[in-house]
């Protein structure tokens, strides 16, 4: 039987972070990351909306987010990887209401680093000739869309190439000598007895309980440590073992909008940033958001999921063309009436591993296990971050220190004494 | 299509109690409570262990507990009805390490009425008999059985007989005009929007959502708001619907064993309360407990479930030869030696519905929903407190007067604002 010192499940980014920080902070640990795919990050790591933020009113997810941002900041200018992170900024299109509540969040946020620009209405108006700011049709009234009052730009913030992050890791951790198997289905976590007895049932409840490894596709493998970061498949692997996880999966979509002038007009807005762009933007109502993809000249549209999407994992998850056309186009028109009558040029489905409690990334040790797990769907702006926890939870460090220097106990984001505090600034 | 005020889907303790208090404070309501069973309790509420205790560290816990109880010992004293309470005492075997753990824990309990009669060692060997307190066999060193050194009676504590609480709830909801419908099967929890557009895929994103009803098996049934209290039944309706819940389901099993002597002698034990029996007994290791059922002349035996007994929903469970012989027995006939050799004459197993966060009730509105869910296995002793809660939370109150007057923030044992505090108290 195959033996590690470590087996990392899941070669998505979160995977592959994990191991390069387990590897980095000990070299002499050989670490294997196994995946059911035939390459890295093939997973939701591909299927990701790719977008980038430290705005957050949580603490942890701030500390992680921003860290990462920074770390991604630091590859990519002094490392010269890169990485396709552009700092186009997060902007949110906030009503007068939305706006006021901004207000009683924003002062501890800018105290701990992050940066906001403020837009008025006249400034949002000139620079993005687009944006209809007071939709007022019968479409506009049937959705409910109120009029944008400001527009808050979150600086550090934009989008990134998550295959490019995960290609990164997984570069740096072959240079350290990690290795990776891929075409490996992990089929179970093998959950036995510290001491085996052959005894029937093992492990019994009164046995310490030891992860001796994993069966898989390929045949089983051993380690001294686990860790699971396989996005929504580690779910049924943690049920199979017993293991405690407020996570579900939740079908996630983007669609990918190309075509006429006005949408190029949108992707070469300037004021905003740099590379003279609209950024991220979020618009007022229920979620919907879109950011550009310079490279393809394209604008990519989602929406953030609530009540009435089910819970459900797809063996091939579909986008629906109802969920673009009846949930985000009245909104994304109303605003922006440069999409009107434009259909998706392409669209992809995955799923988030949402943490139903707080949608907040999840670190924890079970036994000589570290489940890594309710991204719900901010896996690649805190992935640095995360990596790092896991690595300090793995060699049982009660702190670890970020990319940025901060330290984050890393108990805040585990299950026991979870203390994440309550996230207000969601999409 | 039937129409109701209110439904209530699951006729358990917990339905059934929810729909009281819920006609209680308005009698002027319809409401109405299905089950796909053909009679109340039928499901969990069958297969309960039926013990009850207020000894709970986590504030809320212990409320809803002493409430509940105090309201039993109400209506069996003067109300003058049979709910098959028995406060034989609660009994912690402990070792001394648990023992100076509970020191920690006492004050604050006792503080808030909790009352424990503290028993000298040899008190509790010369009570009884039966009792090997400092196992030293191969079996014990292999068990991990450590000495035990005092024991803990909770005193407003015991046995009651579940079928016939919810039998209680069911007679006074048929009093006040509640009905009941069973052989229905709930399928569907209709989310649907408050203005129907006839558009693909409603509710779409940006509408209001609302609860309209339910499919069953029966046909549909519509209703105002809706209240989910079937258990592990009400967790698929969740997902579909996407209502946030962290809870899953988990196999329970509970043992009954009848026989020599010895068990008689447990089972007329003196000292401990004034019915002359050995009181529901929590064993030192691996959270193995058994009660006296003095009407069967048996003792029933179950275990506290952990990590490596699987989240896994099943048809039709059935308890495990294995689970009895290999995890309870060993302890059970280690510090019982009257228990070797015994077989179980009976068994029975059904699924516990875990908050695999913190292992305590969950109550939250969702909409026009009420969620009453994650009894994790204290539903019976806890479920005059939750109806109460569950009947305030639909009524659009933040606080709920408990049967022995005490008051309870309903958001503690909510979701979104939740704050239950770390039980240190399990099994």
């Amino acid at each position: 039987v195959l033996h590690k010192d470590v087996l990392v499940i899941g070669a998505g980014v979160i995977g592959l972070c994990t191991a390069y920080h387990i590897k980095k902070g000990n070299p002499n640990l050989s670490v294997l990351v196994v995946d059911h795919n035939a390459a890295a990050s093939q997973g939701e790591t591909a299927k990701s909306f790719a977008a980038v933020r430290n705005c957050f009113t949580s603490e942890p997810n701030r500390l992680l987010a921003h860290s990462t941002i920074e770390f991604y900041k630091h590859a990519q200018e002094n490392l010269g990887v890169n990485l396709g992170l552009e700092l186009i900024g997060y902007l949110w299109l906030f009503t007068k209401s939305q706006y006021e509540h901004f207000q009683t969040l924003e002062k501890e946020m800018r105290g701990q680093g992050v940066q906001f620009k403020i837009w008025e209405l006249d400034d949002l108006k000139s620079m993005i000739p687009d944006l209809l700011p007071n939709p007022d049709t019968e479409q506009s009234r049937l959705v409910g869309s109120e009029a944008v009052y400001k527009g808050v730009q979150g600086l550090n913030c934009g989008v990134v190439g998550p295959e490019r992050v995960a290609g990164f890791y997984e570069a740096e951790l072959r240079k350290l000598g990690g290795e990776l198997q891929f075409k490996t289905d992990v089929q179970i976590l093998k959950l036995g007895p510290k001491e085996e007895l052959k005894i029937p049932g093992e492990p019994l409840v009164w046995q310490d309980k030891v992860f001796s490894g994993v069966e898989t596709s390929e045949g089983s493998i051993s380690a001294d440590n686990i860790v699971v970061a396989a996005g929504v498949g580690s779910l049924s692997l943690f049920d199979a073992a017993g293991v405690d996880c407020p996570v579900k999966p939740k079908k996630r979509q983007v669609f990918q909008l190309r075509g006429p002038k006005a949408l190029e007009r949108l992707l070469t807005t300037s004021g905003f940033n740099d590379r003279g762009t609209v950024p991220v933007t979020i618009l007022p109502r229920a979620g919907v958001h879109f950011r550009p993809n310079r490279g393809e000249r394209s604008i990519w549209v989602a929406c953030a999921d609530d009540l009435g999407r089910p819970y459900l994992y797809e063996e091939n998850p579909m986008p629906e063309d109802s969920y673009y056309n009846c949930s985000i186009y009245p909104i994304l028109s109303d605003y922006f009436p440069c999409f009107t009558s434009l259909r998706p040029s392409n669209s992809w489905a995955g799923h988030y591993d949402i943490n139903t409690v707080d949608r907040t990334p999840i670190v924890e040790r079970v036994a000589n296990c570290v489940i890594v797990t309710g991204m719900s769907g901010s896996g690649i702006m805190k992935a640095d971050g995360i990596g790092r926890v896991a690595a300090a939870v793995l060699q049982g460090r009660s702190e670890t220190t970020l990319f940025d220097g901060r330290k984050l106990q890393t108990s805040r984001i585990g299950l026991k004494n979870r203390s994440v505090g309550r996230e207000e600034l969601v999409l």
